[in-house]
């Protein structure tokens, strides 16, 4: 039934019906009212000149943008060795799997990109999901169903995915304050010595930028003998020697049990996936619904990841601009007495408090300046923290660093709005 | 830490640890003993020549195979038009969209195939997924809990991305026998009128390529008020005038609430939609984390959606091939006494009963004959229903069905198989 066709009359005359349509007008009413309704930006990136793009949205054809809020942070989404080695998977292969991994969906292309992947990260075996998202919550709720009786640690500030994949499970759940070890350790010492542990955590966090102390949270997983779980999502590609995230930079990747990667960020393509004991990726093969009963990742993106893992595995090119331009950017930013938040990484937030503001500076910049920044809103940063996040890459530029401070100056003085501490 | 370090002696000298390498290795042997362990094939497909392809495992270099389970139903993987648009939106705007659908991660091509999709099923809206799995997931999980109280009513044949919906909702939930609309009013019946209703079910059910009623589905949902959720995962793209599926054909699309499809089988590429009223897409849009917190399918995906869902909207070419296929080798099969379920649609089940005995038909397929079919053990379906499913398309000529069922006619006398009834 259409939800029109009840809000009337309805067939059952013994009983009020449900009035569908009322009750979904309400559930989008409530965000208009908090200032948090969400509306797309319409954009076209340009191929090769990244953060170049095209905005659709409002204009009488497309309006040329730069843009600044992109996590394909290094660009690899336009890198050459990328883009040629998805045309040849696309003329050697074509467009789709057509098939789940089990059933005529598994390709050479999948299987070599997980041996690279397990590789990158000095585990046994790899496995590929659709999304980052995907691999996040089939793995968090289908490794604690195998785990009977499993308790999980989870950091506050864990990505929703986590979160998902961590409801899903059924168990039982502890939530530790971000990055706190004495909170984590007091939950630790008051859980079951005889149940099965799981501490999940990230190593950076991606709205506030800070960085997970790996070893101290491993010695507390030595102690307690639990397993550990490491969301690599904003770190994979951009730290360690070869790209092997924070565990490789911090050479911890043997301590933890399970990393966690998307395919979709520093990597630029899509897709996620898993490292970890072959006999801990054969279980999440083996019995994981969001893994098996999908079609598997086309093997044009797959080829194309291939490509960008193993250029960054070699090349620190990217990473070393990368750095530099996030350091130029705070640079600006506090000279300019910006509230951006300090951070030990390649992300830059700077800090509004307030929804309706942080959206009418992103609107004021899109407008007038041909910046694109989105504002960060609840739920994906608490309330009261939002915010304009900045990913400066290899392909920001001085000029563009010195445009975008201006124009920041210009809208903070404009709307009155608080300058750092 | 990893599994390997506590299996022998625990850092907690208090309590016997945990052994999580050997809770791990008896999940795994589960499979084995029950001969349901799963091995993948490694393939590679060769664009403009499908259903050939190239099989990797276990020999000295690729040898050629005919596929016979792709869910590339109509080979659209392949069409030029396709290769072409995903080669086009490569060199335009590169791999990846670089970002969640809020934030930077928002095309033109996900706008615009979001209107042909809306479109096609002659409804105001639709949302894109990364997969077919997330959009059932999501939506069903989401719409629910936006719905205080509701009770959901779900044919037992459903797909495990709706049982994962379902249950991830939370909601009361009521199974009904396999399209049995009796047992489905007894239910609606049973339940508080005044509670909001979702009635979910599929349109082609895969395993066993039968069909629901859906005029009598949707006439049950105005009587007792309930919305409807239909999966129209193996029948977009290949039923209807414009291919949009079994609620095309018989004209029931404006009765039910939400149609939800793939992009990745009949149109060949990846991905997945739904497609409703325009308040409940924006509910979903805004609520459904599956939605939200995850980068958005490359353009480059969307590029290729967008050419083969055109050009199957105009095109019944490649529908009317895969019929006539069909019909062909069920025709085949049961001329030649193989125990072929009966079905009206272009899936073609061979009962086999026993999942080794599935396993062993397809080893000696692909190994003596160069046929891949892939047996479909539990839990794809239920335990003592094991069978080879075949899915002839556009691309399987008259020679190689001949083949095909000559093989098996050779195999099932060697095995001394069951005949058809
Ligand atoms: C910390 C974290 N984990 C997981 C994900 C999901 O990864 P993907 O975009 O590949 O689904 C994201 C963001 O999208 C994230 O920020
Ligand atoms: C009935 C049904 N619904 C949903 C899905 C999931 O679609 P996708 O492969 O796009 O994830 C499948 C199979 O994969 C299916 O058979």
């Amino acid at each position: 039934m259409t939800i029109e066709s009840v809000s009337g009359e309805g067939i059952d005359t013994r009983h009020r019906p449900v009035d569908y349509g009322r009750v979904f007008t309400q559930a989008i009413d409530r965000l208009h009212a908090e200032g948090r309704y969400r509306v797309f930006i319409d954009i076209l990136r340009n191929k090769g000149m990244f953060p170049n793009a095209r905005c659709f949205a409002g204009h009488n054809g497309p309006k040329p943008i730069t843009v600044w809020c992109s996590n394909d942070y290094l660009a690899m989404g336009q890198h050459p060795k990328v883009i040629a080695a998805m045309e040849e998977a696309l003329h050697d292969v074509g467009a789709g799997s057509g098939g789940t991994r089990n059933i005529g969906g598994n390709t050479h292309y999948h299987i070599d990109l997980e041996a690279e992947l397990a590789e990158l990260h000095g585990k046994d075996a790899a496995l590929l999901f659709t999304s980052g998202y995907v691999s996040n919550e089939a793995t968090l709720a289908t490794l604690a169903k195998v785990l009977p009786g499993c308790v999980i640690f989870s950091d506050e500030l864990n990505h929703a995915s986590m979160i998902a994949g961590i409801r899903n499970s059924g168990c039982e759940k502890h939530v530790f304050r971000h990055n706190d070890l004495q909170h984590l350790e007091e939950l630790l010492a008051a859980a079951d010595p005889a149940a099965p542990k799981l501490i999940a955590f990230e190593s950076v966090y991606s709205m506030d930028g800070d960085v997970a102390p790996l070893h101290a949270i491993c010695d507390l997983a030595d102690k307690y003998n639990a397993l550990t779980y490491l969301d690599e999502v904003h770190a994979v590609g951009m730290y360690g020697a070869h790209g092997g995230g924070i565990s490789e930079r911090d050479e911890a990747a043997d301590r933890i049990t399970i990393i966690e990667g998307t395919l979709g960020k520093a990597f630029g393509v899509m897709g996620g996936y898993i490292a970890a004991d072959r006999m801990i990726v054969d279980v999440i093969r083996s019995y994981a619904p969001g893994f098996i009963f999908t079609t598997s990742l086309s093997p044009v993106l797959v080829a194309g990841v291939l490509a960008s893992v193993r250029h960054l595995k070699a090349s620190s090119v990217e990473r070393d601009a990368q750095q530099a331009a996030a350091a130029r950017l705070k640079a600006l930013f506090t000279n300019a007495g910006l509230p951006v938040l300090p951070t030990t990484t390649h992300i830059v937030p700077l800090m509004v408090g307030d929804p309706v503001k942080a959206k009418k500076i992103s609107d004021i910049l899109l407008a007038e300046y041909g910046v694109y920044v989105q504002p960060i809103n609840y739920p994906t940063v608490p309330r009261g923290t939002e915010r304009l996040r900045f990913t400066p890459g290899p392909a920001h530029d001085e000029a563009m660093m010195r445009e975008l401070t201006d124009a920041l100056v210009e809208i903070w003085g404009r709307l009155e709005l608080r300058q750092a501490a």
